[in-house]
């Protein structure tokens, strides 16, 4: 069975605590709901706190890395390790079946604009007003402004429903 | 000698005709001003207008092609070709000594959130109040707004002579 | 906790009834040994067959497919979509703990060059002796020939172990 | 006018004082003939050597570099960067309209692998009798060996013309 893998995106090093939380708190609500969860893999900010989210809800965590070995990686059950630093971004995406963005950094805004490039279902928590305006100009795509985490699970359900 | 090469960024199917005049008359200053121009390589929008108004000034053009192929090429002088889609679009920013935007698709902003991730100096050719504010939030890298194409080319100018 | 991956490349479209076979019997091994297999993802010849292999023995597949979307994979548990082509290559030989290969074809032969370039260990199932002379000059790096399944399993388990 | 690239390939560090003899000559022969020159970019071995050839006969040498800098580039007229790592093999492969094969390593084998896969024509310098038996079984794209750079140039003009 090929488990559906929902991407969390994020800044990194410069992720906020509250963010870290938030993240934590919606790897968990994505492996309670029987989905596995893809990030960047970095043992940093979203992706870390996600990951250990996920993990302590005994999901399965996908960590697509930058870097060309595993020194740099977050707690994951898959390892996929690219070497091809930024590159990667796009594999983020491609893998993704919908993309939730928890935070903003520019990896994640890269990744949120190949989302809508490609056609992803992207949900967004809590974006500034001007962050939604210039994604929504821009999106021929679903795009979703959330306000909570259930909020974010219950959109990603729709999207796999359909 | 190492070419220079500037890098132009913006819409492809989706630029409007007044995008592809500016596009047209930055191609052609960046090749007045003796660099190179590296463009997405697409024959369409910004990539081929600026591309054309180079070589119309007998300037030597770049084109880093998403496909495995060339028939779909823009006219260049030089076709990298790296069938990798979008995952190309990271080889644009680190190839480019400075990245300049003329319109915005959603390829263009994760370019633009590229160069900010990536550290290089971007240049956005009349920026919404909104884009504006959501890439200066993100930027530890120089981020520069112009009005016209000359300020482009003297910002350009100032980096080179960094 | 991370799986090991065990890399298993060989030929698609082009792979004998006797390679598939093997390929089935090595996926097999691999899930009874406890390590996740990861292929090149397509549905076709060694990955199809080793991922079937695996499947069988209620293993975890990892692949790593060359396309943009999921429409040519095999049965996987985990389908990393990346859209670069044959540049996926190197994400199988990096994401790879040891790599055993079952058949030859190009995409297998490239796999195996970089395998060595990589430094990752390098098990040949049943090599042809110009095929091992030729790998054997490049080779900085552990590289092995086998005859059976049991000494390709053998093999990883005493890299694992180092 | 859009340059032709004829690839060249090799060892880079351990690449021998007559490999490097000869690379040099064959990149004075390509600029010769007119042909833009693609190396894997880095300041060693073949693709340095073919690359001071080549520029010391006018020609236009294109560096496809493997790093995300140019810090470890040859002489180079166009560098483009991947910081993609072994990854940009493929890009070398698909931008030549013909790959010439001067010395042997493991990055080396894997281009020339790539080149039979993607169906781009390879000519190999004297190569040993176990390579070229590898290979042809590979093949179902011309493969050619060679003896002297006259006899490269000549069967590079040859899949030129078709």
């Amino acid at each position: 069975m090929t488990h559906i893998l929902i991407g969390v995106i994020g800044p990194g090093e410069t992720a906020s605590e509250a963010e870290m939380q938030t993240a934590h708190a919606l790897g968990e609500a994505i492996a309670q709901a029987g989905w596995g969860l893809l990030t960047g893999g970095r043992a940093a900010g979203v992706m870390a706190a996600a990951s250990q989210g996920a993990q302590a809800a005994n999901g399965l965590v996908v960590g697509i890395l930058p870097d060309a070995d595993v020194t740099q990686a977050a707690a994951v059950d898959i390892a996929i390790v690219t070497g091809m630093g930024q590159g990667r971004n796009v594999i983020n995406i491609l893998s993704s079946r919908v993309v939730i963005a928890c935070g903003l950094g520019p990896g994640t805004l890269s990744e949120m604009a190949l989302a809508l490039k490609l056609g992803k279902p992207l949900i967004v928590l809590q974006p500034s007003g001007c962050l939604l305006e210039t994604l929504s100009d821009l999106s021929s795509t679903p795009l979703v402004p959330v306000a909570t985490i259930a909020e974010a699970i219950a959109a990603t359900r729709r999207y796999l429903a359909e």
